[in-house]
């Protein structure tokens, strides 16, 4: 018995695009005997129609305008692969949820800042909206929160969610080379961006971030709760150091919720060389989960790039094929409440401190008396050789301590005649 | 709008029973908002009303026979906790599916070897059959390869599926005792049973090998076809000796798909120490999986205990009341096709040689010429001290070669007079 195609049609054709076209070429066989239906491109639209992208795109309908696909009678599910949290992106998510079509999207800045509005006018509509390519690349980790682990209360949600980052925080280690040196390698292989911010100062991590909270606590999305600090200000000497530690410095997206409310931070931090969140290097990406019952849970993957992305579009895909449309996050979305954002300033726990100091009598008691009027105890302390410039560095670690109080004995730090640098602090994140 | 409860019968009331029930009771209102309809447990089954289990199960009706919860008019689904491949678990499955029932199962060795015949039952009625607790425990495996990375054509699952073996093998390298002292520790700590073999020989794992390999490619099951090697011959000298190559030995569960056809193998294995599955120690599970779009990933969590099975457990009833009930294995049954099955000894890869011979001239070039033969080649060898019982240790790694000429080798090896105990061979897993 032969059923019917399901028919869909591609907005943007870059990278992920093609590989959503490629992957539909060469396993559509197999995803027909999986989704119970073949899964047909009927339509794709993209700026150029002349660019040779590799594929054979001859056999699909050409739209100059993307908007087309949300208004096409034969086409029952949009997949949207522009970018961009407004504009067109958001227009076209618009009015195909409104068309009753089905919506499969990799785009994170568009579910973090207009999620709940859309899955509201999905869920209206009682059709699908699915982002699992929007957060980590081929990592089901939208599914794992919402399905795998819906038995849970969860509590936390960490991960390296920012390949470029990952990378040149790796290379970083790898050469010993400053952050300058090795995001202009980056830029040279196209693993950065020409304009680099989004990524290394923590915008991307931040949107996938809070989708990822909104799925895991079923709380309102808050974009704007995320405390957000990239890796510009990393430099091969906290790299080194904070590897005399037993640590290694990942860019991480960190959710927690608690009695207290949702704390939200993208952030450098160190976590133990022995954690299995340490050994992933490159353009991998892991997140780890922890809920009541099932402890914790970590997943490794490729969090970007042709292949592994357009793998996530195309399980939403068959996953609507399947049939069962449910919430769009893990529960209506009338159901998701606000959680009260946590400042960083509250955050309890360990630190890494680097400092660059004159050498000279004295230094070590005033810096150690600031911290213990704050009653901040240290861990470990490493003095050691002349810095960049003169000086030296007086490198610590602390014992959990609240943020506030750090922040406080940092700021006093900086009006020392000895500190030759702002002092620099790092969070330690038990993995 | 107040939504009818979903009603369900648990049979089997230890571990794993208990612990859904306490999900149950604890998340229950966030489960409903999950699901969309409260999940409510109507009746259960054990053998032992009195047994005090530390939950309250007053509110529920209790039955002697777990049959009559196939037969209860009042139950949507049937969670069956029992366990045995056969015998009152399978009667309840057949039963219940029959009855037009959902049911839910932790149970690996049923469906390891009825899985087939059970899917089959099930989606003649329209009903969901669901294991993701049978393999991995908390980790949503079956859920990654069902739904998570349907869109690629996958052809490589393996993974540590056992926690004792793993416990036990990380024991004997973190306190360098052999095998015997280590499992006798496991059983007084409660990770072994009184009776071990279902698990150090191996065969706990090969059921979920089975399993995988099904829903990964989409392959009828074929328990039978799994080669089968315990850990109960790894002795502390190859843990020592594999750490000095650079490798950690685990017991892996293998599956690889290629056009010659499926290879299925549970056995100890030398991982690299720098990859992702080497640092998953003591009771934890982990499974890598490979696609030709989503290129690899791992999961990472905890196999077994009542925690995070039973949240495995949960997350399937879920998955039903969200709805969506569709083919039990990644595609329906009747798709399914026998794969050739490949033997072992067509094995192409590295492997580690351990030797014990007496100490005297010619040795090493009769060992060395016998590997000739078979045109094998060594990449490292080590050469050092007393075993017991005097000779000495030859320990060698060989590069990537066929399977059956290393045993051919070792075969001659063994009648060698200066040969003292059974040279063992273990494979060297890039992962």
């Amino acid at each position: 018995m032969l059923k019917k195609p399901f028919k869909i049609g591609i907005a943007g054709l870059g990278n992920v695009g093609r590989g959503v076209v490629k992957i539909i070429q060469k396993n559509g066989a197999l995803i027909a005997a999986r989704a119970g239906r073949p899964v047909e491109i009927v339509a794709v639209s993209a700026r150029d129609a002349k660019v040779d992208r590799g594929v054979g795109l001859t056999a699909y309908r050409w739209e100059n305008d993307p908007l087309a696909l949300a208004a096409a009678g034969d086409i029952d599910l949009v997949v949207e692969l522009i970018g961009g949290s407004d504009g067109v992106a958001y227009e076209l998510c618009r009015r195909s949820l409104q068309a009753g079509k089905h919506f499969v999207t990799a785009n994170k800045a568009m579910i973090a800042h207009h999620g709940m509005a859309l899955a509201g006018l999905a869920e209206a509509g009682g059709v699908a909206l699915k982002f699992e390519a929007a957060v980590a690349g081929g990592i089901p980790i939208i599914k794992t929160l919402r399905e795998g682990l819906s038995a849970n209360r969860l509590t936390r949600v960490s991960g390296i969610l920012n390949g470029t980052c990952n990378f040149i925080l790796t290379q970083m280690e790898a050469t010993g080379q400053g952050f300058d040196e090795i995001l202009a390698e980056a830029q040279r292989l196209g693993y950065a961006e020409a304009d680099p911010s989004f990524d290394v100062d923590g915008v991307d991590t931040a949107h996938k971030l809070a989708i990822l909270s909104g799925v895991a606590f079923g709380t309102a999305l808050d974009f704007n709760a995320v405390a957000i600090e990239g890796i510009r200000n990393i430099t091969a000497v906290d790299i080194k150091y904070a590897g005399e530690f037993g640590y290694r410095i990942k860019l991480l997206g960190t959710a927690v919720l608690s009695e207290q409310g949702l704390e939200q931070r993208v952030a450098p931090c160190l976590v133990d060389l022995k954690s299995a969140i340490a050994s992933v290097g490159g353009a991998f990406n892991a997140v780890a989960v922890e809920g009541d019952f099932v402890d914790r849970i970590v997943i490794e993957g490729r969090g970007a790039g042709e292949g592994p992305t357009a793998s996530a579009v195309v399980a939403d895909i068959i996953d609507i094929v399947r049939g069962g449309v449910s919430s769009v996050f893990s529960m209506p979305v009338g159901k998701m409440v606000s959680a009260h954002p946590i400042s960083n300033l509250e955050h309890f726990g360990a630190f890494y401190v680097r400092l660059r100091v004159q050498d000279e009598p004295g230094v070590m008691a005033e810096i150690t008396d600031l911290l213990r009027q704050q009653e901040i105890s240290i861990e470990s302390l490493i003095q050691r050789g002349q810095g960049p410039g003169g000086g030296i560095f007086v490198v610590l670690t602390t014992h959990e301590t609240k943020e506030a109080g750090l922040r406080h004995a940092l700021k006093k730090m900086e009006n020392l005649n000895c500190m030759l640098d702002k002092p620099a602090a790092i969070r330690i994140e038990k993995l």
